[in-house]
């Protein structure tokens, strides 16, 4: 069914991700794909209503599991209304953020555990993994610098030993899917980075002609 | 750690169940309770968001698994903000609706299946279940009668075949659960319910004190 490339970007806020989707929606384009750009949690009318009720800097009492829960409610109408059909259509769809980010701040930080919100995001995706995975290699006291104070949302209010926990358990998916999710470091010049990420793009292509 | 009682009142809507909470509360106040009425979805803060994005008519393009997580979501910051710190302290806790609302409208209706529905729950509740659920038993051709039609939210617009789906659904889970679900027969004149429930509250606290 699936004729499309679903790509996904992963890492901390301040990682440097949305100047490199612009890159990278450049580079398939000029390959001659058409390309759609998304975002979790959102990406569609009802799930940016659901991001508007996860990121609310005063939802102080919300709990983990509701968080959670909410993440997957996005993802499932993100999955079901937008990225299906686009891949279907034979487009690159390219997801700032995806089951990782979940997996990451979720089970790993939030300690909700890993294996529990795997099982969660099976019910949100239906199984539809990304064809790639790029994962924006940033320590966490680099990357936090970087976002002005009055666009801090709620989670990214943390602590830093939170976005740590975040980090390890990124890198601890990244051993553990070495083909899905390629690593680029994010802590260098713009023009270094999208140097990288090109290589990973030009091998995904050159693996999916196989 | 539970002290109180956990109460959980189920049937389609228009089945009178509103007024009979209403006398529930009364008859264990009666008896010495201190009783929170709640229902789902909302509940809390959080939970009456959730149900804001459940119920909007507006919103026809909501796919079932989003519809399912939203009232999981909505759950377990119920269960775990409300319904646990209530029954802790010894409240009876009186809720119109829980789980066996989603396993009958998203597992049966909307045919996601029930065990799917059930697995998702038991992540939102942490495996909390009633200790009673009061099922008003009333066939969807006349319960659906009697909602204003200004009044119909999103799941009562459905087609008189989804509502006999959650009917079938609930009789189902009721067959299933004996022991704790207790059908009602809830097309009769309002003191009839009432002395038919009044019953079944009266067998539970026999059955507390053993």
């Amino acid at each position: 069914m699936e004729k499309g490339i679903f790509i996904t970007i992963e890492g901390l806020d301040g990682a440097g991700k949305s100047t490199q989707i612009k890159f990278i929606k450049e580079f398939m384009e000029n390959r001659g794909f058409q390309v759609l750009i998304s975002r979790e949690p959102g990406g569609t009318y009802i799930g940016e209503k659901i991001r508007d009720i996860l990121l609310d800097r005063e939802h102080h009492e919300m709990k983990d599991m509701t968080e959670a829960l909410l993440y997957a409610a996005s993802r499932a109408q993100h999955v079901e209304e937008l990225i299906k059909p686009a891949l279907e259509k034979g487009y690159v769809v390219l997801c700032d953020r995806f089951v990782d980010s979940s997996i990451a701040y979720q089970g790993g930080a939030r300690k909700l555990g890993i294996e529990k919100v795997r099982e969660i995001n099976k019910f949100a995706t239906g199984g539809l993994e990304p064809d790639l995975t790029i994962f924006f290699d940033i320590p966490p006291e680099i990357s936090l610098e970087r976002i002005p104070l009055e666009k801090v949302d709620r989670l990214e209010q943390e602590k830093i030993e939170f976005h740590r926990d975040v980090y390890n358990t990124y890198i601890a998916l990244s051993k553990e899917n070495p083909d899905r999710i390629k690593l680029v470091r994010a802590d260098r010049e713009i023009s270094e980075i999208s140097r990288d990420i090109k290589n990973v793009l030009v091998k995904l292509m050159k693996d999916m002609e196989k």
